[in-house]
């Protein structure tokens, strides 16, 4: 693609318009809840989980109409990839008080504040996708994003992931650990953003194998450049506090094999991923770019 | 019903059975993270919520098979309402250190795995709602259920009225103020539990409505009682430490109108769920017995 930063613009307007009307309204006896979530999920995230979603979408489907149908499930997956964003940086959890250049929730609104914002986001997720007024697939479709969105965001994916995480805090983390925390706290999410835009847009089973498999590479790319951004960024560069992994004891890729080599497995996944979707048309392009684009973030 | 306390027993095994059968195993990776959301879960509750969604079903539905078909709905209502109790428990909300007679999450296993055992339980009661290997009606009937639990026991319901409450802590609280916060705190997962029988056992719309008037009036009663509750009954009778309202300075029936005052605005909220559902046979008995039983705790 050439002009692929223009395309990311474009994308992240469209995401950023539905996430405003698709977002509760601060008013009402609720507002000042509302206003905790809507701090969060208006804070400048780079929207990458919606974008996947609509890219792979308009990978299988030939329907004009298919970002319609897809932006409720793009929304509920930005909303869930936010509540899990406010209580990550909980002082209970990573205590974390900067966030995309902004104090964190719990910062700005206090703790009890800060866990409501996140529950409600996450119920907000599947209100979104169950809603009969919002545009959305036929129902056994819709129910099929909600089991796959349920399943990777839980205790068997980024909830459990989490877990791990903080679990593993200050101990000695083996490989296939620190495989599994990564693959469950992110790469989960970031699968069922590219299979939530596959099944919706129709895919075959094997359409769906393939851009599956293209999830988990990118999801993996993605985490590895992020644990290489902590130790190569500016606490300004990152919007959040750089060094924050060494600081908690975390493992992560640098700690274990050092910046070069984790840079070259970075490499390795992107090459994984743009191999899953090899034989898509051009309609892949975007898919292609994006995995590209995660990677030139790790230079 | 002469039997009430024979029928409550057998639904509770019901219940029990059936979270056992569908809740997540405490094995693998993720053990230690199920163990924390499985000791709540299976921590005594009186599991009413469940027991009035299958009652609502059985009110309805001529299907002799319709509790099968609702189990996975109310084990998502009962793991919503678990979720609730862990994260209403935190030190940043109530900071409760007994629940049902036991140590309460955060104080078993720390605050970072309750935060997660609650962010489990509440996205495992979406998983339940679709999961395409467990029973349950049609798709679209499924879609409706998982809306109506999302609605109730988000940011617009009991997240909401969580919100409320802790903002309306050592704060002059009005009346109407107090009843927003009762009929969304408790309210309305206890409505969603009567409103998803009633849909799930496939309630005409006027069924419907008198059934989710019935919700609406046990709900109060029930939050009522239990303001009742903490002001005449011990830590022991309770499982949970009693006075805690007071002492959060939180509003309640009580504290406005005194205790005889509370009692007689619980039995109206009681009368008037008899009242919703009094065009029902003899099928709407067990719901008739459970908003006496609800009433007769204040005693």
């Amino acid at each position: 693609m050439v002009d692929f930063k223009l395309y990311l613009d474009e994308q992240r307007q469209v995401v950023e318009q539905a996430l405003h009307q698709y977002m509760l309204p601060e008013e009402g006896e609720f507002a000042g809840h509302v206003e905790a979530m809507r701090y969060s999920l208006f804070a400048g995230g780079k929207r990458v989980r919606p974008i996947l979603c609509l890219a792979a979408g308009r990978c299988v489907s030939e329907d004009p109409g298919i970002d319609a149908l897809l932006l409720p499930a793009a929304c509920a997956l930005e909303c869930i990839h936010t509540y899990s964003l406010i209580h990550d940086d909980l002082p209970a959890m990573d205590n974390d008080e900067l966030r995309r250049g902004q104090a964190t929730c719990h910062t700005r609104f206090g703790e009890a504040e800060a866990i409501l914002a996140g529950d409600g986001l996450l119920t907000y997720g599947f209100d979104l996708l169950s809603n009969p007024e919002l545009p959305g697939p036929a129902a056994e479709t819709r129910l099929l994003l909600i089991a796959t969105l349920a399943r990777a965001a839980g205790s068997l994916g980024m909830v459990g992931g989490q877990y791990l995480d903080i679990d593993s805090e200050e101990k000695e983390v083996p490989f296939e650990l620190l495989k599994t925390i990564h693959r469950s706290k992110t790469g989960a999410l970031i699968t069922a953003a590219v299979s939530m835009g596959a099944i919706g847009g129709g895919a075959e089973q094997k359409q769906l194998r393939a851009l599956t498999g293209y999830g988990n590479a990118v999801g993996l790319a993605f985490q590895i450049v992020d644990d290489l951004l902590d130790v190569t960024a500016s606490t300004e560069q990152l919007g959040k506090t750089a060094g924050s992994d060494a600081e908690h004891g975390k493992a992560t890729y640098p700690a274990l094999f050092g910046v070069d080599k984790t840079r070259s497995l970075a490499k390795d996944a992107v090459d994984r991923a743009l191999a899953s979707i090899e034989s898509f048309d051009n309609r892949a392009e975007p898919l292609r770019a994006l995995a590209k684009y995660i990677f030139s973030r790790s230079r």
